[in-house]
């Protein structure tokens, strides 16, 4: 079995509470539920290849055209497609930030580079440094995720306008992530996906798996202007790919507004409250826009914690970082209460290197 | 839109019978169906990554070892995952076959070569030929699908061990399609999956999607005794290729054993009535073993059947074949009078150039 890198695992240990994956705290809405309930009865024949009324219903959504949008197994399936489908020579990404773009990249043999975010400047974008990097290595293709996954630093739209200006007039396409978008206290101000018309070379990524609680069903999205793009993403994935739950179940959740609105109140409030219960002991916690908080504690805490049955991202294998960060994603009031009650013991146990040591000094432990 | 050449598609037009897609015609059974519903409840989390309770059921059923099993969103899915995986530079297929293999190929830029099955030969599958071909073109893989489709014909396992090994001592690997095995009269005597062992250079493809009439669900399954085959089609996709919804629908099909009985006991008796049918109309019609049947008719024979609200798989589009061949599942009694008698009202409505005409005469008509 390939090694599995990712937050979420609660197969293959006892977890009872999961930090380790960015689901919305709220749950899946009960009008998805009951949508992935009816789908039981529609589910014998094929899908619609085409999506034709999701599409409908996002372009409704969204404001964009139809022939615009195309809709996946899950955001991390469009990945893979826009690289099979661009076929990249080079490709562009900051680091660190998901690592999917980097193994559809290295399954397609695509060279890689990175735009390093450091430490010294609280792991911010700066657009002049991937400017400068994307000058002398000339990638054919660049991913940016926004906000970022793992730090949830977001960026304004201005600049990644900027970014996309840059890449129209160098024959660089843009692949903008902001499947985190939604849970920014003001998406409008972070997205692109307004400027479509004008960038050809950009594609915005979406999804429904975290913003509503439905990871398990599969379903992301993408938008670009230029429809070819989009064909050439369907030539290299099977006609079939997005299966007839996951299309109801997404048409189902476009109707939850007043669930998405809820979300927002309730992580604004509990990521504040979060992130001061883990300053309060010690970590160094960075200014997280989305429904995640990437901090740094003590080496080996996600083994600590799942003694206690409790799972949080250990970010030890992403690029240009180290076994001392995690990333934990924003639950309910009571949860986090409980999250944080477990961490003080933790943290208090005595264990070796306690955070007092190591963390507070910023030294690497062995 | 990238045009939609396979059957199933009900979405685009209206239908009222669908003869196009290969799906059991007893529908969904309603352990699968309660096992959908209960879903709803547990999609929130990412799915299992390794798909464990899944393959352990797998496992249990075909007697093979867990780490020899991959699961996948619906066997085409498998398919683009084993290209992309072995990244060949020329396979070999037999035509006509199923048409996603050479799509996969095509996008992995893969260069193709056709072993031809010759309708003067009834279509039937020439080891020989097969040999000589792949002598002379020496390809990195090669697709076999058994029973083959459109046309239904199957070989005995004797003939693909055959295939194995000589495609084991040349270093070609050989990718078994037996998606529609399960319903042959006697599957074991066509499977290679007992011999799994002996030929580390076979893939053996299946699905859940026509067996338990769950497409819209997508679920295929794949079996190769070298494990580091398998983990080079997990390094080419996402991590969550396979829903929850999928996952829980195939641990509740394996159970459905008295439904796959009676679904080859239906098969069976409601293909040799429609072919009689078929042949009382003046088609020719090929003996298929499996669940659908291929026979050559007039032209544009499904537009006029269209506008009775019946698809049909028109095979115009398969290599070696043109627009006077077809393809048809088969449905239950009611539903198959149904369509003869329909499809009789149609061939004697005098549309032009009717079956009298062109059919029998076995010359093309324009």
């Amino acid at each position: 079995m390939a090694e599995y890198g990712h937050g979420g695992d609660i197969y293959s240990q006892e977890v009872e509470l999961d930090y380790s994956a960015n689901i919305n705290p709220l749950g899946m809405p009960e009008g998805v539920k009951s949508a992935l309930r009816s789908a039981a009865d529609l589910a014998a024949p094929y899908p619609d290849s085409a999506c034709r009324r999701l599409t409908e219903a996002l372009a409704g959504t969204y404001g964009v055209k139809r022939d615009q949008i195309i809709c996946g197994n899950g955001a991390a399936d469009l990945i893979f497609q826009l690289v099979y489908g661009r076929k990249p020579g080079k490709a562009l990404l900051i680091a660190p930030s998901f690592s999917e773009y980097e193994q559809a990249l290295r399954a397609w043999g695509t060279q890689v580079e990175y735009c390093m975010l450091r430490e010294e400047e609280g792991f911010a974008f700066s657009l002049e440094d991937w400017k400068r990097k994307a000058e002398e290595f000339q990638p054919d293709l660049a991913f940016f995720c926004n906000p970022n996954n793992p730090t949830g630093l977001a960026v304004k739209k201005e600049t990644v306008r900027e970014m996309a200006e840059f890449c129209r007039e160098r024959g660089i396409f843009l692949a903008v992530d902001e499947c985190f978008g939604e849970f920014l206290d003001e998406p409008e101000t972070c997205s692109v996906l307004d400027e479509l018309e004008q960038f050809p070379n950009v594609f915005v990524l979406k999804a429904f798996t975290k913003l509503y609680a439905m990871a398990g069903v599969r379903l992301g999205y993408g938008f670009c202007a230029d429809r070819q793009v989009l064909e050439s993403m369907e030539a290299v994935r099977q006609p079939w790919s997005v299966s007839i739950p996951a299309q109801e179940a997404g048409i189902a959740a476009l109707k939850e507004t007043a669930y998405v609105e809820r979300t927002k109140k309730l992580v604004a409030e509990q990521r504040a409250a979060l992130k001061k219960g883990l300053e309060q002991l010690g970590f160094s916690v960075w200014n997280s826009q989305a429904n995640y908080l990437f901090f740094r504690g003590p080496e080996k805490l996600k083994e600590e914690l799942l003694k206690r049955k409790i799972l949080i991202r250990s970010c030890a294998n992403y690029p240009g970082l180290d076994g001392r960060y995690y990333r934990i994603c924003v639950r309910t009031a009571g949860e986090n209460e409980i999250f944080l009650e477990e961490l003080e013991k933790t943290v208090k146990s005595g264990w070796p290197n306690g955070p007092e040591d190591d963390i507070l000094s910023g030294n690497q432990t062995d």
